[in-house]
């Protein structure tokens, strides 16, 4: 397998945060890197298979120390490259999805600096998983859509969808944010039925996992786990308030949290 | 780590084809599991993990060799498990992405068999990786958008978008055929206008890739690879078009194909 190479930097996605989701590949770069910068959302598990003498710093933004700019982060990646060192840069889930990989791509360019971007689960794909039910579905959903609650600066009071939103598809909201009730009140506008149903899922595929499942109309009294969260809108939702779907969920955080320990060891 | 039980049905995504791009849970899975029924896209590399006793069966439907039908699908699988093995389903790409895997669960929920879903990366992300372009932007892509141009039965003449397309999303469209016209005509339909830019991306992250781009007025005389195929559309691919990207895509073909060879070996 191919090792970090210096004077490189690699855009890693790390998964959702179960260590046993990194990609083959992450996890070589992972042990072969001379420097990691990394999102406040990777798990000490994933960062633990740094080699003992690499660099492994926080750029996290929203609950780290000393905050950094994202000009910073550039400056960093770019600086560390031409050192000659070999960088991972790792983001949680996957690197090109509501992660400001495009401008940190861009200025590695203008910088003249090489990279590769790894791919990685995203945290739509392990809810899915944990929650057992598919994303799409050949009778009611045929697409599939991701957006933020968590817009650029200035933007927060757009909805989160303008126009109609397609009845066959699952739309997963990023970073939803506390008020539910807002998200609501725009898919209701998209012309989203109140029966359809949504899942809050907090923390998935990590051993802090948990969801709570309502109609479109019950949103605003859904009690949900804290960040990170995604909240999962569509037909393809309703077996987890028909008690259709099996409790597969215990099964896998117990077995996510025996396996994170384990890794901890 | 944990390893396959028996009477369990494991569907697992393999990733877009670079065995590196498997995750470790997948991997291990595949290494211990007795029995392994895999779709047509799932390459030989990654089928070679299986432990050499295993029976690895496939179960494709477009060009394998015994048409088998979807039924004749979940049959094997809760046979397998009954029977007291420990079954892998190994779709490509992520199993709840466009895999019928809503089907297999529901099955395997009637027949009251134990099953997990281990996620895996979608061919869209891959894709974006290989182009070292971002799926989503701060500035022009606050959603990200899946939909297909193969439906089920019957509903092959619907467009694949109605009503209007948000202005800042990427569209993917996985298996869009090859009539790449209608789905232009289709998007224009939708309101995207004729300058936005197209990358049709064949067989990506395996040693097959190759991509062409062009504007949405252009699309019909793309000339695209094989498929599979995904037909990216949106401001993000604009750098295609414009040169602003570095041709990473050279390097990165490269080295995919050495590291195919090498795991062949």
């Amino acid at each position: 397998m191919t090792t970090a190479e210096k004077g490189v930097v690699y855009l890693v996605g790390a998964g959702p945060g179960d260590p046993e989701l990194l990609t083959l590949r992450a996890l070589r770069l992972l042990e072969t890197a001379d420097v990691i910068f990394h999102d406040d959302l990777v798990p000490e598990v994933v960062l633990a298979r740094a080699q003992r003498h690499a660099l492994v710093t926080s750029v996290g933004k929203r609950c780290g120390s000393p905050r950094i700019t994202q000009a910073g982060i550039h400056a960093l990646l770019i600086e560390s490259a031409r050192a000659g060192q070999s960088v991972v840069r790792l983001k949680s889930g996957d690197p090109l999805i509501f992660g400001r990989a495009g401008e940190e791509m861009a200025a590695l360019r203008t910088a003249g600096v090489r990279f590769e971007v790894v791919p990685g689960v995203t945290a739509a794909l392990a809810a899915g998983a944990v929650l057992q039910l598919p994303l799409t579905d050949r009778a009611s959903a045929s697409k599939l859509i991701f957006c933020t609650g968590h817009h650029a600066d200035g933007k927060d009071a757009a909805p989160i969808w303008s126009g109609p939103l397609p009845e066959d598809a699952t739309l997963v909201v990023y970073m939803p944010g506390r008020d539910l009730d807002r998200i609501a009140r725009d898919l209701s506008q998209a012309g989203v039925a109140g029966d359809v149903a949504c899942c809050a899922i907090s923390h998935a595929a990590t051993e802090r996992q948990s969801w709570v499942a309502a109609r479109l109309d019950g949103v605003k009294r859904m009690e949900c786990g804290p960040a990170p969260l995604l909240l999962v809108v569509g037909r393809t939702m309703e077996p987890l308030l028909t008690g259709k779907a099996m409790p597969g969920d215990v099964f896998l955080l117990k077995e996510v949290a025996a396996r994170m320990q384990e890794n901890l060891r």
